[in-house]
């Protein structure tokens, strides 16, 4: 945790907040600070700053925290990901929230196992609880939006005309003929297939909305390695 | 697994492979193949091919395998990482081996914590593990070298100055002045530090054996974005 994120749920007073949860136990536990040492915070969808501890026990922590800065840049970037199984999705949404992504799809695909739709980290607390910790790592305020889609062909015919729209539109796709290009400094739409890649169907579909394919080398990897690794590239 | 790592013990005859393992298994309930179809094979150390079945039953897997390509080509780094704690380092190891890493130093620094070296998976069974799963991910055959260094200092001082030569040599540091280049075309070592960044000792240690800090923007990201996010900038 490199920042506190606030809410406004936390402030008891103008300037004043009092924290008594995850977080409480996280300063008690890790950062170790006394009254008037200040600490990193943000608040959600706001300004970036420090608070000063203005008194710390076993339960409660309150400070005074003053918002100066602006949060980092957001990438111009939607992500659309094959829905992956729960264990890797928990990581990929802290990794890529992290990174600044702001909005993710997870889409399915015929190779996505329909058992993963039913898990758990997708209920909305659990997605939301993962998107706070990549933003506390990488030090951010701007919650990302992640939508479900649990159908493929509406999707791909009714919503993403709309979002290709004046975007790089890319699917990483392991024989693909192009390389992944670099440091493209516009906006993005990128589509990451499941384990053993997009059907053909979809591919043609998503080529059919603009879409192009494109490559990281003749290695395979996996989600974790992947999605950084693409993202990185592009920006 | 996108491939079969075969190793000298599982050649039955000069061209013949039985398998009765963990592959096994993986290949009867995910590839669910039948005999006299082919499967993807390497030999480790070796060259990539394929595997035509001569015999399939729930117990053993009998293949005439014919090895012509080479493996994809490495990618010219050494990569220094403070040991990571022990799920991160497991999955870390697989995600830089799948990437194309040979050489990868486990290190030491202030801020590790101390039982992360008496893990289980740094035994060096746990660790051929992973690199095994990184190279059947990515289709590659070469294993890497993993060195264990639990002294900071003596590393630094008496085997670093002589693994950087001719290379260049990064540290992924927040705070740098610099940014991470991109696409560099050349041999490149690069250490990236522990939760809370390499100290300064460590960091000036690190600037005495020629090496230069760099940055990936001002977002800190978790090992798991952060390592495949410099290489692929790298290369």
């Amino acid at each position: 945790m490199n920042l506190i994120l606030l809410f406004n749920d936390d402030f008891i007073d103008e300037n004043k907040v009092r924290l008594d949860d995850r977080r409480l136990r996280h300063v008690l536990e890790v950062q170790r600070p006394v009254k008037g040492d200040e600490l990193r915070v943000g608040l959600a969808g706001g300004l970036l700053g420090s608070g000063c501890i203005t008194s710390l026990n076993d339960t409660s922590l309150e400070m005074e925290v003053s918002l100066l800065d602006t949060p980092p840049s957001p990438l111009p970037l939607t992500l659309i990901l094959a829905l992956p199984r729960p264990k890797v999705l928990r990581r990929t949404l802290l990794s890529v929230t992290a990174m600044g992504v702001k909005r993710i799809v997870l889409l399915n695909s015929f190779r996505v196992e329909k058992s993963f739709w039913q898990s758990p980290v997708l209920k909305p607390e659990n997605i939301q609880r993962q998107l706070i910790l990549g933003l506390e790592q990488a030090r951010d305020t701007i919650l990302p939006e992640v939508l479900l889609k649990p159908y493929f062909k509406p999707f791909a015919e009714d919503e993403l005309p709309s979002i290709v729209k004046d975007t790089l539109a890319l699917i990483a796709h392991p024989t693909a003929q192009e390389q992944c290009p670099r440091d493209v400094r516009q906006p993005v739409i990128l589509a990451i297939g499941p384990e053993g890649g997009f059907i053909p169907y979809e591919v043609e579909k998503l080529i059919s909305c603009s879409f192009h394919a494109v490559h990281l080398g003749e290695r395979i990897l996996n989600i974790e390695a992947a999605v950084p690794s693409l993202i990185s590239r592009l920006f």
